[in-house]
């Protein structure tokens, strides 16, 4: 049993991951579980939250665990309302697994999540604002404004991933059509390619085609990036933040998909030549990012 | 002379708007002057705007004079970067208009000028953020949270207008193609109604045809209202914010903007039915939001 450890779990489209981590913010452990599904009934999600947390709490009863999850968390992190990738609607998260852990809760939207590890321990630590984009099965966003993140009027800031970039375009999970998520994400990576290749390959299978070498692999990653860039200069104008961070599991193929979205945030950004344009930089704590921020936020109260 | 007032001065894609204002905020004086075009030398526009704060200043050389102004200015508020209407580039535009007036001057972006105008005496009054979207000749932008300007780290958040809505979409004046003011803002009613009638008719005349039951001008504001929701529908999935501020001289029609608008935004927002959507709201202070706005500001320094 590890004193002033705490324990975070971040439920994504395809698996539940836990970490436990000391007080100054160090992994200890870690653990997965299958996420059972979108559709799947929401007590069979949350027992699979439940027994990640378990498996790295190390028999300490009173570790604070938050819980990291994709989609629209309210401002008080009490209820998850709403999501394409997880089944909960309008659900009392928080209490449901405060009251079947036993241990102390919080509850935070996966992108904030990471956002703030990547703030107190990543890639955002030397800046007061930046952009951040976690691009895995969908899109997660957040937003840091002088050091804090910005949660919005009812905590649903930052959902970057339902913005429309196409009219009338591609139907997407969340009910609407040409949802930026739908033309840069783990999905549209697997969608490209297949369009291309004429069968399927899953987003990591791509990842290390695209890192093998492989020309159809790479050109996804280029088609993808430059969607990844046109999507950033619209928040690099609506925002003009300091530095903007990418991460999730399908940014670690690196300056393949970032080295064609830089190119396409310079050419889709009004004004260059005449404005200062943001880095674009990978993130930091790769993909336990979500889980190390939700056990930062659990363990600072969610501030 | 009266004790304690100030001046704001709007300088907009078509003409230069100065308004003197107690220190209340009320306007006490009004000057119009033309605007000499996007194309005209430098010296001919500020000569326009020394014109317009002279007319008002009724004789009182220490009135703090802002001045409002489409386009990119820096956060320091020294230096007009670039603007599609407006022909400066990198120019020390504040220090030239003292210079010239002898008054002490503050420059600041117009629609953050308009904004801060409603969040003191206007439509943002009571409420903590708020989304303001100026619907000109272009479109404008502003954020606010904590009931404070967001200026961004290089003073130039809020370009809204200039997010790309259509891929590949109309030429912008920019240099961008498909930017959301090409389909939401004066030029895009210009646009749409010339298309349908084959004739033009500029934008306070199609105003007037449509508030007279002109069907041909009242389908081009619902078809840039339905713009107007669609962008605001991604930039409330952003920020979140409690209320959407609409003015400029295009949303004069009211609901016959703002009605198609309300539709759209509920249409094109994520997960509606699980969250709350913000209020969409005209204006309060009219065509005259810009140059009060920038009085305000000068009357306060600027913060």
């Amino acid at each position: 049993m590890s004193a002033g450890s705490s324990i975070g779990v971040d439920v994504g489209g395809t698996k539940v991951l836990a970490v436990r981590i000391s007080v100054e913010g160090t992994v200890q452990d870690v653990a997965t579980r299958p996420m059972p599904g979108r559709s799947a009934p929401e007590a069979e999600v949350e027992h699979a939250v439940v027994e990640a947390a378990r498996a790295v709490s190390d028999g300490d009863g009173a570790a604070p665990i938050g819980v990291s999850a994709a989609g629209l968390v309210d401002r008080a992190g009490e209820h998850y309302l709403f999501g394409a990738h997880l089944p909960w609607r309008d659900a009392p998260l928080r209490s449901r697994l405060a009251e079947q852990t036993g241990h102390p809760v919080v509850l935070e939207n996966d992108a904030n999540c990471a956002a703030y590890a990547e703030l107190l321990l990543g890639a955002a630590r030397d800046v007061d604002s930046a952009l951040l984009i976690t691009i895995g099965t969908g899109i997660g966003g957040a937003l840091v404004l002088d050091r804090r993140i910005v949660r919005g009027a009812n905590g649903l800031a930052g959902e970057f991933g339902h913005m429309q970039v196409v009219p009338d375009g591609l139907a997407c999970e969340c009910g609407l059509r040409g949802c930026w998520e739908q033309y840069c994400s783990g999905r549209a990576l697997e969608r490209v390619t297949r369009v291309a290749l004429g069968k399927h390959r899953d987003g990591p299978e791509v990842s290390r085609m695209a890192l093998d070498g492989d020309d159809v692999a790479r050109q996804a990653f280029a088609t993808i990036g430059t969607w990844l860039g046109v999507g950033v200069a619209g928040l690099v104008s609506a925002f003009d933040p300091e530095r903007v961070v990418v991460g999730g599991g399908v940014s670690a193929v690196g300056d393949l998909l970032l080295a064609p979205a830089r190119s396409a945030l310079l050419g889709s950004l009004q004004g260059t030549g005449h404005r200062p344009v943001p880095d674009l930089v990978p993130a930091a704590l790769g993909p336990q990012a979500g889980a190390i921020g939700a056990a930062l936020l659990a363990r600072d109260g969610r501030p």
